[in-house]
């Protein structure tokens, strides 16, 4: 079996994306190829400010030893200091997520890992961004579920960013159904297993205790699981908040769906934020991030824990060999 | 000084609450007496379905040796079939209550313990009842704060049983300023933590991005802080409720206020449901309660885990010795 070929955007050049990749390519893989889409002098200084040896290779190259990274050039226009961001250079930042994702599409990779993207800093650039799953999902023309994963529990969400105001609009039968499906499928498919046991919470405190606290867990929520407990699928809820992410509860599912971001990320980043890491679901690609942000404040002193990124290409890998066995 | 004087109101009869009073009585105790206000027979039942020895003793009595307990009847009106909870009883259960409350509001007792009480059982008896911290504030006439903590964090709510569609519209400038007066003088006077140090969460996720994503952290929660700051409080936020939660930034604290029930309370379970209790923080007297329901598939068995009596009870007495020498 050949290796999967992953696909690595570091992300926002001035934060700690580009160094995490240089200490990423200090140790050679034997469960991928890997080659990053980025400007090589900004991995070069990345490199040079932690005092780390790095040999840039052209595509198509192979790395044989530690610190040699194979890089498609997608140049900044902007010289990079690290610790400041400059939306001179989002049209880069854009471009290397939209080109790796595309190899994946084609065909050409077969995975894609990210590094963070800085938000405000796209969109200073003057660039419509809210997030990179949401370009993912545009470019691919795919729906998609949003999943953080650590070694304690995989938690799926219904919404991602919305303000809180909007969230219970926004969890319709149609949504919940979709995602239910891109779920479930992805846990059979991509984690090889093969009845997934998935948690399904409520969207009110209690689960709307019998309507008492809200209504939408007996007019949407419910229903949904109904129906798709009839074909098969394993779905508990909808349940309590709060008590379902007991341990003991936890160990009882594959994966856990909660209704909004808030509501679902305290436990996972409580339980394990340094090996979290953030997927993609739905999309023909396995993509995972890292579950972490620029971390400005840190770029270029070396300092910041490339947990994140390394479990993240360990599993976008993991997700690719099952994709490619499947 | 002498011990202080606490009521044990054990909540629904045909639940887990009077045979966790019997296990109770098996030690006696140092740091506080106890005064169980329920119906005696039931109290004796549950220990004699254990296999444990129970003595009931008079109000104004002394226990003594293990199994001794002082009751102050509270008769049931119906026969109490363990696991099954009777309507007919209702009134009996909130008039312990209400009852071990008042010696409190009094200066009999100096502080209340209460087990867990069987919302939909006081409803159908036709007693309109919400929640117990709800009952007591109104008995009391005054504003309280719902606190959960266990050994690793204590939790503040903002709001604490609302659809999850009305929190946004309940999160006022005043009220939140109430609340944070409340929890920060409880810190202070109850707990002894000079310089309470509080980490506010923000309503939206990423505590609304700068307005991205809702508005209520600018035009609401940010001032509320802002003015409470000028007057001397440490109150870090409003922050992003997924971050907040990281166990290093939780040594930061000694207590989360979160604007919502499931913002809040998951890691709090997560982290150590056993041993969590739940406060009412501004009442004349120190209340603290099990974090756990009636468990009527558990009752009588002997095999509910009595840590958050036990624990409830310990924080009771401490709360109530750190009134006395305030």
């Amino acid at each position: 079996m050949t290796l999967p070929r992953l696909a690595l955007v570091p992300g926002e050049p001035a934060g700690i994306g580009p160094e995490l990749c240089a200490r990423l390519a200090q140790t050679p893989r034997t469960d991928c190829t890997l080659a990053v889409f980025a400007d090589p002098a900004t991995l070069q200084a990345a490199a040079d400010a932690l005092g780390l040896p790095l040999r840039v290779l052209a595509p198509g190259a192979r790395a044989e030893q530690p610190g040699d990274v194979v890089v498609h050039p997608m140049p900044n226009v902007a010289p990079v200091a690290f610790g400041h961001a400059d939306p001179r250079n989002a049209q880069a930042v854009i471009e290397a997520l939209h080109v790796g994702a595309q190899h994946c599409l084609d065909g050409t990779f077969d995975g894609l890992v990210t590094g963070p993207v800085h938000k405000a800093t796209i969109n200073a650039g003057g660039i419509a961004y809210t997030g990179t799953t949401e370009l993912l999902a545009r470019q691919a023309g795919c729906d998609v579920v949003m999943m953080l994963a650590n070694p304690t529990v995989r938690v799926a969400l219904a919404t991602t960013h919305l303000p809180l105001r909007a969230v219970p609009d926004a969890i319709t039968r149609d949504g919940l159904e979709r995602t239910l499906r891109i779920l479930h499928r992805a846990m059979r498919l991509d984690f090889g297993i093969a009845h997934p046991r998935i948690a399904v919470l409520g969207l009110n405190p209690h689960a709307g205790e019998d309507g008492h606290l809200g209504r939408e867990e007996i007019d949407t929520i419910a229903p949904v699981l109904h129906a798709l407990r009839q074909q098969g699928m394993v779905l508990d809820g909808p349940l309590p908040a709060d008590t379902a992410f007991l341990p003991a509860k936890l160990r009882d599912y594959d994966a856990v769906l909660a209704m909004y971001h808030d509501q679902g990320l305290p436990v996972l980043k409580f339980s394990g934020f340094e090996q979290a890491v953030n997927l993609t679901l739905g999309l023909p690609y396995p993509r995972v991030a890292v579950d972490h942000g620029t971390a400005l404040d840190l770029a270029g002193r070396g300092i910041a824990d490339p947990s994140s990124l390394f479990a993240a290409v360990e599993t976008c890998a993991r997700l690719a060999r099952a994709k490619e066995t499947a």
